[in-house]
This record gives C-alpha cells, structure tokens and sequence, in this order.
C-alpha cells in the first residue's frame, strides 16, 4: 500500500514587478489569504507584486517561516524581496518562469505584464489549474475577458483558467480545487 | 577597431503542433520565404507548423543544409520532424520554450495554443521583434486582435509586436526589422 | 543605509541516490547535525544520500517544516523521497544539478557517482565552498585524495574545496566559512 | 516501415576557455578532423580550446557553412568566438554545460577546467560516449590518470570514457562509436 505523504502545498503567485498601490494592497491581502488557508507562496522573487503577496503572507496569523519562496532569474540573490525566506537563485534568466510555475499547485495570476503573461500559459501547458484576479488590471484581467466563452487556453483543455472577481471567491476556488484528481501526465508529442 | 562577423541569421518561427491543411501551407510557405531570405529557421522541432516550417525551407532554392533547426523540450532526439537538420535535444521540458525564442532574431508566430502564446510573451520578454500572421487563427491572431491599439504586449515597450496580412508583409517587415539598430540589454529590476 | 536581512541559510548536499548503509547513516548525521546548527538542506530529492540526508534533518530537535528542499529533474513530484518537505520539480532533467548547488551557500559531498562529480564541479564554477566528505568513499573521496596538494579544481581558484574527516570536522569548517567575506561575482570571458 | 532519416552527427568538444599554444593547436587540429570526418562540432562558444577548435573545423576542406555551433551561457551573442556559424544563446548560465554535452552523439574532451569536469561527467549521465584527449593536460588528462583501471564514472557504466592517445585515435574511436547500437533510455530513480 502506496503511503500518502502530506505536504503544505505550493501556490505560485505572479504579477506584476512594478504597479501601483491598489495592486499592491490586493496583492498583500492575496498574499496573506494563501498562508491563512495553510499555503506556501511562490513568486518571482522580485518587486512589486512578486515583493507584496510575500509580505502579506508574512502578515498571516498562520505564517511560519519558510511559507514564502523566491524563484530568482540570476545566481546573485541581492535582488530578492526582503519577505522572501527560501531563495532559489536558478540563473536560467527568463527560463525561471517555467519551474515558477511548475512548483506551485495552482497559479494565481495579479495585473502582469508580458512575463505573468507567459506564466500563465506556461502553467496551463503543465496542466496546472490558473486563477486570474479580475479586478486589478494587467494581463490577468486581459485573459479574463479574452476567456469569457471558455475555460481553456487551446484545444488541448490542459488545465481550466478560473476567473474570480474577489479574494474571496479567489480562495474558495483554490481549495475546491483540491478536491478534484487530475491527470498530470505530460506528453510532447 | 571591432571586427564585423557576418553569420547568416536566425529566424525563430513558433506555432501549433497539430492543425489544418491550411495552416501547414502558410508555414510550409512561410519556411520556404525565410530561406529564400538567406535566414535559418529554428522551430520547436515538432509537428505541425514547426515540420512545414521546415518542409518549406528545404524547398527554398536557397537553402542549404544546417538552415533547420529543432529546439527539443527532450533529450530524445527520436521525436524532432524530419525535416530539421540540426536537433537541440535541451532536456528541458517547456523551459526549452525561452531557449527557441533566444536563438532567433526576430519571432514570427503562426496559429499556435498555448505554447506559442509563451513564447510571443517570452521573445517579447527578450526584447526580440515578433511578428504574427494574422489570417491563420490560434494565438497569432487572437494577439493581433488584441493588439490593434499597441505594438506592445504591456508598458516596458520592450519590443515591437507587428501583425501581418500576407506572407509577403511578413518578409517586408522582417528585413525592415534588421535596418533598425535595437538595444537588447536585458535588466531585472 | 542598506538593511541587512538575515534568512536561514541552506547548505547543499550531494550524494548517491544508491548506497551502502554506512553511508547512509554518515548522511543521516550529517543532515542532523546541518539542522543543528540552524541551516536548512538541499538535496536533489530523490533516495539514497538525498533521502538520508533528508530524514536525518527532521530528526534535529532544531528541525522546523519547511528545512528540506528537494530540487528534481523532473515535473513528476511522485518521485521525492518523503522527507523532503518543499519539492521543486524543475522538470530541467540534468540541469537541475546546476540549480541544486545555485541554492545552497554551501556545497557538501557524500560518497556519489558522476552526478555529485558533476555538482562539485558546477559548485565551483558557481563559486561555492564545497566540503568533501572523506570517510565514504565515491567521488567525494575520490576528489578529496586528488586534491591532497591543492583546494583547488582549477587555476582560476574560484572557491575553496575543502576535505573533513568527521563530521565534526564538516561542521566547523561550514561555520567558518561564514566567517570570511566572499566574492561571488561571475563572468563569462 | 519507420523510414531512417540520416542527419550529420553533432561531435560535442570540451575544454579550457584560456589555454597555452601547443592546446590550441591541438584543439584546431581536432576541429579539422572532426570537420574532415563529416561531423558537425558543438562547443561552449567562447575562447580558448573552443575557438581553436571551431577555428579548425573552417579549415577543413569537408567543411561547410553551419558545422560550427556555439552553445553561450548568456543571452548575449556578443560574447561568442568568431568561427562560430550557429549561435545558441540559452541565457541560461552553467546550465548550458547541460545543453551542449546532450546536443552531441559524442563528447570530446581537451585540456579543461572545473567546466570541462563537470561536462565529462554530465555527458556520462547523459549516456554519451567520452573521449579524453591524454596529451593536452587539464581534466581531460586528470581524468583519463584516474580511469586507468575503468572505462566507467560509477558503478552505472552509462556510458564509456575511452583516452585516447593521438587525434589519430580519437577519429578511429570516434568512427567505431558509431557502429554499435546503444540505449540511450535514462531514468531517474
């Protein structure tokens, strides 16, 4: 008999590197939501939105240390946010965007530019389940209204894109989400 | 006095792995163009788009042996088309994706799902011009729609993104593109 | 000013993912006596060392949830040993090594084969003090008799590689190196 | 029936970035041959071992345009030797070691560093046959001194590391690896 081995699991934020304040106060509260329901964050490891869902799971009465992870694109991890305590300094330049999303269960996806943008189809090509942030602007909120008619990115239908026009609601998503199996296996041809 | 390399240039072309016959025709011409052009081609190394991307480029009375080139997400070289000349079996599952658009000068994209969508935001990332056909659906047109207002996928302008209605504007364009002196330096935060 | 901010540091370790029992009772120790003294342990997740290593952290009464990392070649999480408690699934194939010892301020060895060859190597062209295990035979012996007259692998000294006797001797020489100031600048040409 | 496809073999070369006058004739000479042989060669890009050798392959009168690839750690093209035909930026640091040992069928090792080290024993995990060139120094001689007794890095003989005595022999071995068929199946655990 397989033994079941429980293990905090891993949301991959992105977002976002500069943004303004609205952005920032929705991304703490993310932030601090996920280590409230008993998650770790990743994100890129860097400002703005990467820097601030960080901080807010600092703020979560549930935090404990090692709950928030930075995937850096250099080796040099000086340009980590402060709030980050488990740095992975993978050097693989934009590359890193892959494994940021590779090892979170889910991805949620705040405001972005060109980069969250990649996130999020790099996670639903790993066949992660994506939820977009409807309510702060960015690419988050492009894909939301691109994906009005359908949960999926392409034919394929490798993983749904929820949209969520709350924290709330963003929350209740990520946990049903766990309650259904899902097939991860990968195939490249 | 910095000597001048003269090396013929690399065309990334990126695009769906499965599609229709009318899809295969535009990248089967697209590859022959591109060659035609004195440039390589590299692709994904797979089906679709990227085996008639190469298709074409070998019937370019132009080509000459090494211009097609496969970026393998596998170390398995068993799964590149037969029609690439050179195999890059990365090992690196989607992160080969950044590596594709890395190696080429310019990106043009051509239908595509999810796949394709990262490496328009990658390339753009990398501050490489991309180019999208637009009449031959998937993402190169869903981002040409999208784009009608902006050459650029968010407020970096990092590179111009240019839809396109014909093969031809697409070679017009992508010759124009290297009459512009371009800064690809690359910043993190 | 520029704040300081002080994050649990992590140590790398490397070894056999296939081993004798004395070995891996010396990399039980080793990973509890890591945790001890307040680091916590990257390993590449997988049996043998790894999994030793692993299992002896979570034996330290200074262990907290969160102290082991387990950097795999694979997406597949199904593959960590289960003492790891944050997996990140790099899916980078053998790259992955290169991120293993990018993660850690420090590399140790244990036994091995040509992985941990390999990962001695990278650590040092990474510029990270490596600690060659040796007292368990395998590359991490091999290298320790090579290197008897130099604690260099190159002429370009990148960093120092040191071998220990006891796992006493491991420890003190992890903490000194946290003593001296070093330079991790890397460069290409 | 499945149809054969024949493509020129990559021969990956491995060794120092800077190096005296008697290695870099020889790392030509190697390039020469490989080139007379009909193989492509595949090197890191840079100075040194990998420029003598790209160097050399333009000698030959076998070769053509495109047999001479550049696997660079940065996104930076600027950084390669000048005979370079094929540029292969990954952006992706010491993880491009990874990369240029999978892309050749053969891994040819002269002179070398920690780099060099760290290829051998990539190459070997990646199940790739090593030839050590014996008279140039570096690892490669450090290495072929070790293996007297062994053509294996480990007990998992993935692959055989043959030392080759003249670049008369290296050919001859490097033609005969070719006549045997070999598995290439790797697995992680």
């Amino acid at each position: 008999m397989k033994e079941t081995i429980t293990r905090k699991k891993i949301i991959s934020v992105i977002g976002s590197a500069s943004c303004d304040n609205t952005t920032l106060a929705i991304a703490k509260k993310l932030g601090k939501r996920i280590c409230d329901n008993n998650f770790r964050v990743a994100t890129g490891g860097l400002g703005g939105v990467m820097e601030a869902v960080c901080m807010g799971a600092k703020e979560s009465e549930n935090y404990s240390e090692g709950d928030t992870l930075g995937v850096l694109p250099t080796y040099d991890v000086g340009i980590a946010n402060k709030y980050v305590d488990i740095i992975i300094p993978t050097g693989l330049g934009f590359a890193r965007n892959t494994i940021l999303v590779a090892m979170g269960a889910v991805t949620i996806a705040v405001a972005g530019g060109a980069g969250t943008l990649s996130e999020i189809s790099l996670a639903y090509q790993l066949r992660k389940p994506v939820i977009l942030i409807d309510f702060a602007g960015g690419w988050a909120k492009k894909m939301s209204d691109l994906l009005k008619r359908s949960d999926f990115l392409d034919h394929r239908k490798s993983s749904p894109i929820k949209s969520v026009s709350s924290i709330d609601e963003a929350m209740n998503h990520l946990n049903n989400t766990f309650k259904t199996t899902r097939n991860y296996k990968l195939c490249w041809s």
